[in-house]
């Protein structure tokens, strides 16, 4: 194989080269099946364990209990966002939402299409999303509280989740989830793409406590029913096989060579200082989001102009640092450092961002 | 590598050998990337070139004009049988499926469940979906004719489309899309999972003539609309890179390889002969859809006693030819011979076949 880079992707994104590499090694003869993992039959046994085991797996990284149902829906969280007010809401009962940006909007926008009523809790839109709200209170008779635990393109993250008494939590973790260990009991539902931190993009992972599928409505499409998917182990109908075969392996990294969710947390820790340790002692780089708020997966900044942007995005794509560009609604830079994304990845960025505040600063 | 079996699986299925190879080859690399097609941004030039190439060669494949857009959306045709009614139906106007099977009972089931005004034109279930309706007569005034082109599990196949005169045809071409040329003017929609004969499961192609596109309503949820897929090349949100990788990779093996769809039809004729005339001249093995209706993707048949078929299943598997067993829902014996499997694979599954029936008959 040619040289691999350093991939700060916002997602699709990086993945363990060990993956990969079990990937490959088995992509024309599956386990003496005679058969890629890509032809072999979903109501086979062989596919079974797969997602048997990536469901187990996930269950004991998070610490989730038999009132948790372990889902994979096609359609990204982007599908999520229009299911969830869909299944979960209650008739005479407000949705409320907390708005941390691009993607909580997004979900937002497809609740109110709906006609759910909707009410906006708290919101940090006032410093172009670069906090999350500290002070809000929650209806105790809100159907759901729905936040985004991470900010791809703000670069903000909930260090601790919001306490909704005995309103059920339901948050977007696509691109957070099993960087850290946390309590699930207070979650009626967590959902979360899967292309940042856990696999290829093609599958939603959905979490749903079990209660809560006693609210899903007759009378909706199946296909958009979470009791669809859980009264099937998520095969109603074909799912996304390679996704979840691949989910499956990430798992099994996370829980056989990193250690599990601890371990994972402190490296993520580790990563995460070395970059802003760095950025906050320069005066040519500048971090975008509160440092109170910032994200541990999504690191923003700026230079000081946006030629000299580019030309940093350029030069660290030659010297083998790819996928630095802020996101196009937003401009400036950005390091996606996932699970996937190694302490070197991070040295090496550190490495070529003093180089390169030497030579421009 | 192991050794690879004879793959007859109903879906997903088999898949040209040169294309797992190929992917196998650049799955650390894609491409001097130094990323794995699994780690790309879908916002790349990387992946606008794979999915632009996909839409090219389908066009090309399909013999499709301008007037025609190809989309990628996850959820399977399950998830279309809920978005073809959502999207295409027109107020005061009925919607008309024919019944040939399993398949096309769920897509009026899902039009049903959101009050449409569903005509069932003709339906095959009086014989149990053993051939293909012939005579009905379509109303001019219906939104569209739904039917299936190949029916997986009863082993029927359209062999000409019907006449629906003005009436656009909504066709689930899922198991036999890129099997055989036809002419698609007549076509409002086609759609097709991908995981029978144009890839690994996890997303559905869908073909939609531009004017259907003025009936999406407004006020239906984003993700459940085919203009916010149009108008944004299928990437409003993350798409299924993968799948859409290895489509392209298919559909270059169809184009370069086997020439084109005149040249895979005559294959899949020469295969489908192959089989139905041992099958005819046979006493012991019996084909349960009638001659002029079955299919040439998935040929059914029976043995003379259950017994005897799960013998032959389990035997065939040992012989080193998979996948033989029937849908769970009707039993027997089917071997499904798409695109990817090869008359060296038929041939030899007449000969285990002659073989059995030798010792059992």
């Amino acid at each position: 194989m040619g040289k691999r880079i350093h991939n700060f992707n916002a997602g699709p994104a990086a993945l363990p080269v060990p993956v990969l590499e079990e990937i490959q090694s088995e992509l024309l003869d599956y386990r003496g099946s005679g058969m890629s993992i890509l032809e072999v039959s979903h109501r086979s046994t062989w596919f079974d364990d797969v997602i048997n085991e990536a469901v187990a797996r996930i269950k004991r990284l998070l610490g989730l209990g038999d009132d948790f149902e372990v889902l994979f829906i096609q359609g990204g969280a982007s599908l999520q966002f229009c299911m969830i007010p869909m299944n979960l809401s209650v008739p005479g009962k407000t949705v409320e939402y907390i708005n941390t940006g691009t993607w909580s909007t997004k979900a937002i926008k497809e609740a109110e299409i709906q006609g759910k009523d909707v009410t906006v809790t708290a919101s940090s839109e006032d410093r172009n999303f670069s906090y999350i709200p500290r002070e809000f209170t929650v209806s105790p008779d809100a159907a759901y509280l729905h936040i985004t635990s991470n900010n791809t393109i703000k670069g903000t993250q909930w260090q601790t989740f919001p306490d909704a008494g005995q309103v059920p939590l339901i948050c977007d973790m696509s691109s957070d989830i099993m960087s850290r260990p946390f309590d699930p009991s207070p979650f009626g539902l967590i959902y979360a793409g899967a292309q940042k931190n856990i696999g290829p993009s093609g599958t939603a992972l959905v979490i749903i406590r079990k209660d809560m599928l006693e609210r899903v409505p007759e009378g909706i499409p199946t296909m958009l029913k979470y009791s669809t998917f859980s009264g099937k182990n998520s095969m109603f109908n074909t799912p996304a096989c390679f996704v979840i075969y691949t989910i499956n392996l990430v798992m099994k990294w996370l829980e056989e060579t990193i250690g599990g969710l601890e371990k994972m947390e402190a490296i993520n820790r580790e990563k995460g200082s070395l970059l802003y340790e760095y950025i906050d002692a320069s005066d040519f780089y500048r971090g975008t989001a509160d440092a109170d708020s910032r994200s541990l997966m999504n690191v923003t900044f700026r230079l000081p102009t946006e030629e000299q942007e580019k030309a940093f995005v350029s030069r660290a794509l030659e010297a083998g640092l790819g996928g630095l560009k802020g996101h196009r609604s937003v401009g400036g830079c950005r390091a996606s450092i996932y699970n996937a994304t190694g302490i070197d990845a991070v040295s090496a960025l550190v490495d070529f961002m003093k180089d390169f505040e030497r030579q421009n600063g």
